[in-house]
């Protein structure tokens, strides 16, 4: 029987959550204050989507994609990254048609990629990302750039890399091609069986290649950078000084070329560069992708977007000891003791708990010293104890933990108290 | 080319994901208060989990799960509900060894059943939920229908019905189990083809089939409330009095058997009594499993829990007119005209938001009047102005759009400006 979570998957418990939903929250506000909304798109799409919208000789696609048949005999894909499926939900609803443009959207979303499990790379991974679609404005590509940027800065981390590049646009695209296909072919055996077919298929991903990285050619092949023509040049130019003009440091470079097909124009990766983060050190990538709207049957329309891991963004706040001590809390806790105490306890844990309060009593029978422990435990600021005596007196005795300090307040009074004590005050009453 | 969403799954897009948002945080800050921590397992598990964890003889593991190999070869199958998963966690990650006891969680998922799609029958489809493990205290019972209730009062609800039933411990479901079989088994071939299997692999679930609802033979079926021993019957007692003592309606359906296989003891449904709801009104279902951490190889550990729709949640609130309107909003939104003042407005914006204010500008190189249209539109408190005529003068001109109020505000002294009028005050410079 294996009852294990699946390979390359994990839970994230209570102490992990905290730390996520801190880090999402700050994240989420980031959003607001740019002016993204979320989308939400299905976990799994029509796999032709991916094969489309992804590229067909990606290795994503190639070899780390989820596919199966539905009962209905359908293909899907469990949706390994996010811009295909956000640029499908954009088409088929006709965002394209709203006034208000560009469309700015965010999404948290799980990811999954059939690939070797090690750190920083899951099978199921999740992942913050933008996309901004109906404009071809260079100050989209800076604004994007930027948000990602000030996401890392905002929880604290400083050990950071920006890489930018150009990829230019579909002519610049072809010039460098037939370049990289000049450079490569007299080489061709030498190289890695795949990069041999992506010679032909498309060469520009060569330059990503792990195996053939230390290969001679590789040093002196042609850039991208020197085939931009004078369009795709001045779009980088002014991509760059926006960064610039928002104090953003940035490094251009040149093999930098993203393993997705639709990217063109700016492409940019950030890394983390803390001591001891491990071997995989991109944190977030992104691009732009003009063609890929109209590619899944919308007009033509412009893109820009990223992804952002959040395995590696925590990664990264350990590394950094940027994590917050996120600790279990709560504002009362009832001890009570004896039958008549316990029911009166879970009237009483119900109005404090409607009243606002985090309050949370014993469920195990304990004695009550160990009642006075859990509350411990749950760093309770108050406990309110109610025994045999403090009912026939109708009273709940009320002990500060931090001070130690003790009061008897009226059982019928207990609630509004207690609130006027943690809330300060009976506005809403 | 199939480029849409797949059937059964749909897209949520800013004008809903702000209506989830809204009720998501209603309900993580119920949680809050009801000392619940949020737990996230993957998004598929090994088939094995569901087949024993949920049920072999269930609807659900029969006809409507998502299962498919990995390219491992192991069968995996998208999470169909989530009690399955999170008692898997809760085994695998020995949260029992925990000191704090019961184990309180909850999650925000997406499930996968595939089923004919219709209103509020979604293939994926969104579910808050949550899992008490470790306590059998009657009071546990209790505060998990109370929260249960609590996030559809908050959120504004008032056409509910609680409806809820015991199905006793395991002496008394054998006891009923036998009575089952001897009162079905002489009609056994006018029963539907399901029902005749259910009859030897689980008469309870005859209890709950569609097909054979008016058969004459189910209006006298024995009750389980007839056959629960002296111990069953008492914790149903105790259930019902702490639900009368937080002032929680009921009612008793005895018929009410769940469509899981892993019940015992509680069981309950919340119902949305609301006009043209639709013919699906069930909101939220859940009960007590005592054997199932057991059963996943875990120490013999009582359970309880419940699992609530999010889309029919925001049907019923449609359906109660309960939708708050929450439309787009932005502080500040900046017109500029000309290269210049375009390229300090990219700076201006950068900075409006590292101060902590939503804000935007235009991409799509508008005319001023249809930045101010955009502005309108997004419901901006105030436009920023700058123009060669401001550029000129080194100001900015700022317009209250509520007021129509302008003002000149030094270029410099803009953004703390903003600040100090929009969130009242420098404290954090």
């Amino acid at each position: 029987m294996n009852m294990k979570a699946p390979r390359g998957t994990v839970d994230l418990l209570p102490e992990d959550t905290r730390k996520w939903q801190y880090a999402e929250n700050i994240i989420k506000e980031l959003c607001r204050r740019y002016h993204f909304e979320e989308i939400r798109t299905p976990v799994f799409e029509h796999t032709e989507l991916f094969q489309r919208g992804v590229g067909d000789s990606t290795d994503i696609v190639q070899k780390e994609m989820y596919t199966f048949e539905d009962r209905g005999g359908r293909s899907l894909t469990l949706r390994p990254e996010g811009t295909a499926s956000v640029t499908r939900a954009y088409v088929e609803n006709k965002l394209f048609g709203n006034p208000s443009q560009p469309t700015k959207l965010y999404y948290f979303a799980p990811m999954f990629r059939y690939e070797r499990p090690q750190k920083g790379r899951m099978r199921q991974l999740n992942q913050f990302g933008v996309e901004v679609l109906g404009s071809a404005d260079p100050a989209v590509d800076a604004e994007v750039i930027d948000l990602a940027m000030a996401c890392y800065k905002e929880l604290g981390l400083t050990s950071l890399k920006l890489v930018i590049n150009s990829l230019g646009d579909g002519e610049s695209r072809d010039n460098h091609r037939r370049a990289l296909v000049e450079h490569f072919t007299p080489v061709k055996e030498e190289l890695c069986s795949d990069c041999q077919v992506r010679l032909n298929q498309n060469p520009l991903r060569i330059l990503d290649c792990k195996k053939d990285r230390d290969h001679p050619a590789m040093k002196n092949a042609p850039s991208i950078l020197d085939y931009l023509n004078d369009e795709s040049r001045e779009y980088f130019e002014q991509v760059k000084s926006y960064l610039t003009l928002m104090g953003i440091d940035y490094e251009v470079d040149k093999n930098l070329v993203r393993g997705l097909d639709y990217y063109n124009h700016t492409a940019f990766e950030i890394m983390s560069e803390a001591e001891g983060f491990g071997a995989i050190t991109t944190l977030a990538g992104g691009g732009r992708y003009n063609g890929l709207v109209e590619d899944l049957g919308g007009p033509n329309t412009p893109g820009i977007g990223f992804g952002m891991g959040f395995e590696r963004l925590l990664m990264a706040l350990e590394a950094e000891n940027k994590q917050v001590a996120l600790e279990d809390s709560l504002d009362c806790y009832i001890v009570a003791m004896g039958e008549k105490a316990e029911q009166e306890s879970v009237r009483i844990l119900h109005d404090l708990r409607v009243s606002g309060l985090q309050a949370d009593k014993d469920y195990l029978g304990r004695k009550m010293k160990a009642q006075f422990k859990s509350a411990d435990r749950y760093n309770s600021s108050y406990v309110l104890v109610l025994g045999e005596e403090e009912l026939d007196k109708q009273v709940v005795n009320v002990k500060n933990l931090e001070t130690g300090d003790q009061k008897e307040v009226n059982l019928s009074d207990i609630v509004s108290y207690m609130k006027e004590t943690l809330l300060g005050g009976n506005e809403d009453e």
